[in-house]
This record gives structure tokens, sequence and C-alpha cells, in this order.
């Protein structure tokens, strides 16, 4: 029998990803497995928090069943947000509000599943709590498809997203030879500021593909002539040109690709300027003036961060562990840590997890290294190639029910109940 | 010992499926068993034919893996083609080349594996080859994702592409959760003229899933001021609305809802005018129209035909048993027809094949009944959804290899070998 220890908040921030819950599966199941009294969820993350928004997650995961299902459900099981802490200097009083909340649930152990931005809640959260004598602990769980933590080799979410990438990479790129006549599809890759997931479509070939003739990543800047003008270089020898693009390109005076269009502005569902159209506007001006050259745009789209019908089984275990890994820490005493996957060897490809301050994590974007760039700068390394290839291994069958993948539903808490 | 029987052709035409290439399995492996002495494949269809563009499949189709593989493959396999042969009348030229060609390589069995353009070529075929006395005998394979061929139950290639969009729609409308935000989300869903793929997303509603709110089908007329208020009141009692619309919805002057926005004519890789934007054009009417609506728009696009990833199991056996039962007819002695599926019972779903004349089948369009969408006009009934639910289920795993689905890889003959 377990010790009996305090009880437990976790919550998810940030964008979601296919294996999200994975992680909160690993925090919740190794808290109740290491004695864990109450395992809370705050409900849309520290913003749900702040309006005492939480439930009681031994009422909806109910069964190793249902904890099998959350590991296959995507997007935030227990919601997100995008919610950035103050300062502590700035205001104190938000710190003593989410602190008076903790007490009166009488946490001990506080998780957070994100990126660098709910990194820096952690680092907050927990340098408070030190400043005041709270014995409350803070861990962070990596997570983001963009793999842009630093320090961690990699970080859980990415190797889905870049298996789904490449998959459908596959797919499209054997679609495109269907008919007899030339063509130029662009694809349109998720990543802002980081090209991990952009790279990943060079996965895509192999023995059975060719794979894709160029990818363009943020990390350099995007030269919209030369770009054109070696699209026409390889229209004029290849039938189907598959092209594979950052939306978050810039050309040399700062503005994103998208922005060159004439086309209005559109703002995303979450009030962002929506970065998309980068693929479609270099179509519709490659078809316009590459003479003889039909092209189409394909935006991979929000699927790219929750197409849980194919997901890594290496991703989603590692999603797991690092959960589990953060309760072990925690319990054993640290706090304002991130936990970290470290790489033992490529092949056969090893990791353990380890843990790390938060401190040099938050607010800091891993891109990729020039390096593993060419130097034409328009195709990843084979650096790249063998650092990703592990991480998109292997499946984990999603429960089908009834012909669809079957998820677990958060009933009335999905509405903040 | 089978029989030995004469050579036999085969090709697919039109829009590709996921499992398009299943049919061709079918075909080869029945006629390979059945006697034939030769197999070969057009490549790009008829087009392909015409320039004798052929290959001798078993050089490419070499063990019991490669069918599997085959069967797993997106896209069509020997290429494709949208050609329509001229009236009979009009130019016996070409009829006559096309019979010299077959003549040359010994063809006794044409099979076409296409929609209804591809039917009124194995029509024209079958009629030129009696008016003439060639004793080739001509059967049409049924195959498309928009399921809108006429007698046969359903087609081929419907219940993946079913699958896919059901599955994916659960996966968004999750995603559409994760903020505590409000937010509408727009799905722009294959068929320009009919909408069973866009009422396939119904699908997604279940135990685990409410479903998309409204779904427009090309079949009726597209009211956008009446859409309008329908969205802006559905906005206010729902956090995260999701609808489904059909990339062929028109207005009641005819025009399609994607003309009606100011944007640059865009003609796709096939020289068509693209459909897509109508999703778009709805998102960003909504943004600018109802008071803090934040919206999205995602185009499904060409995933539908070419997601192999993940196929319905039920779809790709009948792929495979609709190119079987091709064979078997023709060389029972049938021509001038095409294989249908005839539904014997909806649960316990049963389905067998049966021999029709392609006379009645060829340029007809099958679309959804009036009595399956509802009276409002912005869902399918519970009828609709009984007729497909079968057609999406169980599944039929992707070999994957490093990480990926593998594929069978044409080699050479992708370029026109």
């Amino acid at each position: 029998m377990a010790q009996v220890m305090g009880n437990v908040i976790v919550g998810q921030s940030g964008g979601p990803t296919a294996v999200i819950n994975s992680s909160l599966a690993g925090v919740y199941k190794t808290a109740r497995d290491r004695g864990a009294r109450k395992v809370f969820g705050m409900l849309h993350g520290i913003q749900g928090l702040l309006e005492e928004r939480v439930a009681d997650l031994s009422k909806h995961i109910r069964s190793d069943l249902d904890i099998d299902l959350l590991k296959r459900t995507p997007s935030s099981f227990l919601g997100s947000c995008r919610y950035k802490l103050p300062e502590i200097k700035d205001n104190q009083e938000i710190y003593d509000k989410i602190f008076a909340i903790l007490d009166k649930l009488e946490i001990e152990y506080f998780f957070y599943i994100g990126g660098n931005d709910s990194m820096d809640t952690i680092k907050k959260l927990s340098d408070y709590a030190i400043l005041n004598g709270s014995r409350i602990r803070f861990m962070g769980v990596p997570k983001t498809i963009d793999n842009d933590l630093a320090v961690t080799d990699h970080t859980p979410g990415f190797g889905s997203a870049a298996k789904y990438i490449a998959s459908i990479t596959k797919e499209v790129i054997r679609d495109g030879l269907v008919y007899d006549q030339q063509n130029v599809t662009l694809l349109e890759i998720m990543g802002r500021n980081a090209g991990w997931l952009t790279g990943a479509a060079a996965l895509a070939k192999g023995e059975d593909c060719e794979g894709p003739d160029m990818m363009f990543l943020p990390e350099l800047i995007f030269d919209v002539e030369k770009f054109m003008n070696q699209v026409a270089e390889i229209h004029k020898v290849k039938k189907s040109v598959v092209i594979a693009i950052s939306e978050g390109v810039k050309v040399a005076d700062g503005r994103y690709v998208c922005e060159l269009t004439d086309n209005i502005d559109f703002v995303d569902a979450f009030g962002h300027r929506q970065l998309t159209g980068t693929a479609r506007y270099l179509a519709e001006k490659i078809s316009k003036e590459v003479p003889g050259c039909k092209t189409r745009a394909i935006e991979f789209n929000s699927l790219q961060r929750c197409a849980s019908h194919i997901v890594g089984r290496v991703d989603i275990t590692e999603a797991y562990q690092v959960g589990g890994a953060a309760v072990k820490a925690a319990f054993e005493g640290e706090t304002g840590k991130m936990i970290i996957l470290k790489r033992v060897s490529d092949d056969p490809y090893l990791c353990v997890t380890d843990i790390y301050d938060v401190h040099k994590i938050a607010n800091v974007e891993k891109k990729v290294p020039r390096e593993w760039i060419n130097e034409e700068g328009n195709y990843v390394t084979q650096a790249f190639i063998n650092y990703v290839r592990p991480l998109i291994q292997a499946e984990l069958t999603p429960m089908m029910v009834d012909g669809l993948p079957r998820h677990l539903r958060l009933d009335d808490i999905s509405y903040g109940g």
C-alpha cells in the first residue's frame, strides 16, 4: 500500500497535441498509484483555476479502460488556455489568489503540461512558493507539436505530428502522380518560428516514395524570387512536384509570406491573426507566372495537433512517461523543474527521463540548427532525419467502436461544469 | 489448373480513392487465378492506351505481399485520366485505333475501374465491339468517393472517405473545445453535386461526440442569409460550433458560394477551376458579421481521396470483390456491364455483387434523396446515417515500415516507362 500523499492538481496549457492526454494519464495514474489522496484537474489551465473551475478526476477517469481511452483522446481533455502570469512584483494579488485556492483544495503537488509559455507559469509559481514559504511543489511536463522546448532532446507531441505529416505527405505525393499532367503541390505546415514539423515532411522519402522536392523552414529568410526560379527549374524535368513550406516563413523585410497577399486579413478562432495562406499565395503565384504549371495548395491545418487516429507509440509512451516522472520527482521533493528527455542512443533508439531547472527552459525557443538544413536552404540534412526518425516509430491502434476511433468524453466538464 | 484464357487489360480512370487499388488487386489476382495468359495495365487509362502505354502487371506485382501492399496503396497505381471518348458516329477512327491496339496485345477482356464518366467508356467500347463483331468483352468496375453512381447500393471508395471524414470531424470537434472561447469551425468537404460525403460528417455523432451542428449538402439551394442567422442563433447558446459544408453548395442564382468571394480565380492542378474557398468565404463573413465570433476554415482537401492510412475493411474488401466479380462475369461471357453492390440487409449488414447494364449507369448522377435531408435543410436524417454506418465499419491496418505506411511503388511506370 502506497503511503498517503497530499492532494494533486494538474492542468493543460497552450496548443494541444495528439498525445497531451497521455501525459495527463501518466500524471493521474502515477499520482493515484503512489498514494495521492485526490487528483484534481484545472479546467482550462491556470485561467480556469483562478475561477476555481476544477474537477475531481477520479469521478471522470473511472477505470483502466478510461485511462487507455484518455491516452487515445485528442485535444486537451481538461481544456486549455493561453494565459501568461504577470511578474510577481507587478501583481502579488493574483499569486495570493492562486495560492489561496490551492490551499483551499489542500494541494501539495502542482503539475502543468505545456510548452515554453507554460513553463513560465511553473517558474513563477515555484519562485513565489519559495519566496513565501509555501510547501507546494511545482513541476512542468513538456508538450508541444512544435518541438521548440529547450534542453529536452525532443518534446512529446512532436513525434506524432511528425508521423502524421510524413504519412500524409506520402499520400499526397502519390496523389499528385495520378494524372499525366504537370503539377505543383504546396503543403503548408505548422510551426511559426521553428521548422521541425516542416522538416519532418522529408521523412516521407524512402524505398517506396521519392519524398518532397523541397522544403522551406522559418529559420531561414525566404527569397520569393529564388523560390520561383527553383520551381521553374524542377518543373522542367519533373511531372509532379511537391513542396513543403512552413506557415511561418518570412521574407527579408520581416513580413510573413502570407502577408504578401492582397486578400483580406483573417483572425482565427482564438483571436490570433491567421498565418494560413502561405501555400495558397505561392500556388497562385506559380499558376500565374510559370507557363503550363498547374498548382494546388494543401493546408495540413489543425489535424497536425489532433490527429489521434495515427499517433506514434514511441511518442505516446514518452508522453505518459514524462507525466509519471514529474509525479515521482515532485513526490520526492523536487520543485521548479521540468521533466526532460535525454537520448542515450540514436540506433537502437533509447531515451530516458531526467529533471531540469525550469528557469533555463521557460520562454526559450529551440530552433532547427543551421547545419541541419542544406546549404541551398531548401532541404533538411540526413542528421535531421536521423534525429526525427526514431520519434515516429511504432503505433498505438485507436480503439475502434462502430467504425470510428473512440475517445473519452468529459461530459459536463467540457463546458466548465 | 485453371483453363488458359486470353489476355486481360485493366485501367483506372477519374479521381482516385483510397481503395481503388484494391479493385485493381481484385482484377489482377482473379484474372491470374482463373487462367489469364497476361494481365496488362493501361497507364493513365484510355488516354495512355491510345499511346500504347501499357505494362505487363506480373512484372510489377510479383508476390502475395505485393498484392497486399497494392490494396493499401493510395491513388491510382496505374495512373488515371479524365478522357471522354467521342460518340462512335463522330469519330470511328479513334475506336479503330483502340481496337487495333487491343488486338495487337491479343486482349480478350477489358476492365475499367471508374465512376460514371468511365462507365461511358465501357458503354461505347462494348457497343462498338458488338457493332463490329469484336469478341473483346468490356466490364466496368465501380469506384468513386462521391458515391454518385446509379443502381449500385453504394460505390467502393465512398466508405473509406466517409470513415476518414467522420474520424477527423470527431477530432476537429474535440479540438474546438480546447479554449474557453466561442468559436465556429467550417469544414469544407468534397462532392461537387452530391452530398454523400458532407452528410457523412454526421457519423461523428455518438456516445463520445456531439457531432457537427449543421451540414449543408449541394442537393439544396444554399441561402447565405438564413445560414448567417442560424449561425448567430447557435453561437448564442454554444461555445464551439462545427459546421460541415460541401464545396459544391450554390446560391439561388446558380453561383457557387466560393464564387461570391472577391479573391482571384484559381485553377487547380488539373485545369479545373478550383471550387475550394467555400468554408473560407463563410468563415470570413461570420468573423465580420457575428459579434464576438471567432472562426476558422478547414478544407479536408485531397486527403479525402488518398488517406489510405485509415481505410475501412468493409470498403476495401468490397473494392476487391467488385474487381474479382468483373473478371468472373467477363470470363463467363458478359460484356457492357458494370458490377453493382446489392444490399441484402442493413443490420446485420450484408451485401452481394451483381451485374447490371452499363447503359443505365453511365453519365447518371445519384444524389442524396430529399427525404434523407431534414426539413430545415441543415442535417441528414437517421435513414441516411443507417445507410452509411455499415460502410465505414472495420479496419485494414496499414503495413507500417520504419514508422510509416508502406505503399507499392510502380518504379519507372509512374512516369510512363
